[in-house]
């Protein structure tokens, strides 16, 4: 045997494809090098650094780091102390939870990687958002797990298409998963319409993996509701994290919160334990921090996330102000995170076919970069990340307004 | 439709299990109450509080978190400055890399799990070592990846039988997976050797995967080669990370170096960055530090190597000299890590038919634990890690003394 090398790589990871880069990185725009690039694209708080952690967070990391106790190897679902503090940051009166009910994982993009994978096989089919986060799609593919698609409506805040959801269950459908509030619509479900999603799962006999990794982050009165505490029946996996409401993305550390009254499931329970065991956990030095930062009697923190939101709260409002003010965009208006989508009539513009060209022309003429609908499966619409300061989201609106008028058709 | 709730676990989360848990955890043996109880079988360095990170590393770490710069998101395979960080720790001159070679994961763990995922498809197989560390073989039983033990000769201090390995490849082996130094045989490959393997690598045209997270433990004259700085022509993936070296395996950063000098890894390379995109990299704030901690002119950190690697040897010698006394047990001694193999010669003692009988009574008797070999492949042999302070060790091996006159075959 001495054959040529030829070492080929594996389907998982052909199949493992980002639709952002593939669309957006194609190297076919690049921004104008006579104007400074404004990312609104990264959903990303850290970005403009106006957005920091509260330094009490810090405190505490800072002081578990020189007590030198959290270096060894937690439980690879991670510290009973760490599991007790986000059952009790999640729980709620309806859905009671200990730690034996929560796994931590590395992220909220963990934790749906291990949640998927001990639901699906191979061949099996889960219904997601469309519009949506791109990661069920790229963790279902890499995996080959079948994804239907559940339309959500933008004339109606962005709710499911109730109808159209059930049309699509048939036998291999394993779980509904939804994303509340959603990245990227900006919306946040009502109690109405989360009965509606729960009666389809009751139904139809589905168990749900609601991604709430923006529970908390709601405007006004919009108030975020677990999927869970509506349901005594239905068995929900509650995915959630520090990497948003905290601020902090980069430190990788989410969870998984099994809300089961009827031990419907216990066989996943089991399944997220020994799949927690392939890469260990996270980092042990954030999980030793959970149970000082998410107590939920900590006036410091309860104070940093009211605050974190009303600046939310008023880059959104802003946002909408200003683009609603040009003729052939149309912002549906956000109720929590911090994304904005934002609809293009592309009649009333020449030479922009698309939201893909719109997003390429936009950072090729402006240096202004949102990400095109497209990736998230909604055509013709784009979506703004509203995390920057106030003056550089001014200059961005400016620059699209100016972007939309040289291209209006006249 | 209106069947009744049916919640199965995938098939993939069925079949990760973990040997040392179904081995070791039966629940049939218990620790004897009126002796404390001295745990010597974790492969975590921390468990003792004798061996602590430098705090050099601690201070860097502080002053990262304090500058607020490293809150976000990092690529997805790490920061380009920590990656340039680990091309310079782990090159050598005949193998060079940069940036664009390394990989940043979720621990060594984590790095295997993506290495194994680019490389095989469900139905390959790989060679991994026997006895060797459980991880990999849960990794592939999880993801349908068929496993071909070759073995290591304990006559020889632990080397391949390259006789065996050979006669295992067959068209579907994709890879050759080494552990070197080795978890848990201790030992570490001489170039002779390691050029023995790259030869059936080079004539079976195989890549090699090869786990380096003991790199740079060794004692005395046992000087750690990696693999890829022997070979021209055989593509290697060096698996690293600061867990054991640096004492903190809870910290979850590891590494994929990519030593593919002729260009046969470029799908591979590909797919790795791909794989690292499910669950987008590890701890953004302990990979902020590697420019610092893995500087090789830091002199702090050198001397830190020196100390950890000096304690570490003095543990190993007293574990072997301390053990040898015994008859019916032969330790084959470490040339590093922290892991030291023990063979039982049953024959000499009374009701102890095998090693986990060994281990269980032990632990019953005289609340000493250790691994049995069975958990790594190793029928017949215990596992010891001498991390414990040395007054613990004492303690240990005077009981594990006491067990075998307890027990032995008059």
């Amino acid at each position: 045997m001495n054959r040529e090398w030829n070492i080929q790589a594996s389907n998982a990871a052909l199949n493992t494809t980002n639709p952002i880069r593939a669309i957006v990185d194609t190297g076919k725009y690049k921004p104008n090098p006579e104007k400074s690039v404004i990312p609104l694209s990264i959903g990303d708080p850290c970005v403009f650094g106006n957005l920091n952690v509260d330094q009490y967070v810090n405190t505490v990391l800072v002081e578990n780091i020189q007590s030198g106790k959290f270096n060894g190897y937690p439980p690879s679902i991670g510290y009973e102390a760490s599991r007790t503090a986000i059952a009790k940051f999640v729980e709620t009166k309806t859905s009671p939870l200990t730690a034996s009910d929560i796994i931590i994982a590395s992220g909220a993009s963990g934790a749906i990687e291990i949640a998927l994978t001990a639901i699906l096989n191979p061949g099996d089919n889960i219904l997601i958002p469309k519009p949506g986060f791109s990661l069920y799609e790229c963790i279902c593919h890499s995996k080959g797990f079948n994804i239907k698609h559940y339309n959500l409506l933008p004339e109606r805040s962005w709710e499911i298409d109730i109808d159209h959801l059930k049309s699509l269950i048939d036998s291999n459908t394993k779980a509904i998963l939804i994303n509340n509030p959603s990245n990227p619509c900006g919306s946040n479900f009502s109690a109405n319409h989360l009965q509606q999603i729960l009666q389809v799962a009751d139904q139809y006999r589905l168990p749900i993996i609601s991604d709430e990794i923006y529970a908390g982050m709601t405007f006004g009165d919009n108030v975020f509701i677990p999927i869970a505490s509506l349901t005594e029946t239905v068995p929900v996996l509650s995915i959630g994290g520090i990497a948003k409401r905290f601020l902090v993305p980069g430190w990788r550390v989410g969870w998984i919160a099994v809300h089961d009254r009827n031990n419907l499931f216990t066989a996943i329970k089991k399944s997220l334990v020994s799949l927690s065991q392939l890469i260990l956990g996270p980092n042990s030095l954030i999980q030793s921090i959970l149970p000082s930062i998410l107590d939920t009697n900590n006036e410091q923190i309860n104070k940093f996330f009211q605050t974190v939101n009303a600046t939310l709260e008023e880059q959104s409002r802003f946002t909408v102000e200003s683009l609603s003010k040009i003729d052939g965009l149309t912002p549906i208006t956000s109720s929590g995170t911090m994304y904005q989508m934002i609809g293009i009539d592309t009649s009333k513009f020449v030479g922009i076919e698309d939201d893909v060209a719109f997003m390429g022309q936009l950072l090729q003429e402006e240096s202004v970069f949102v990400l095109p609908g497209t990736v998230f499966g909604m055509k013709n619409f784009f979506r703004i990340v509203f995390c920057a300061p106030m003056e550089k989201l001014a200059d961005a609106y400016q620059r699209i307004s100016v972007f939309c008028e040289n291209h209006r058709k006249k």
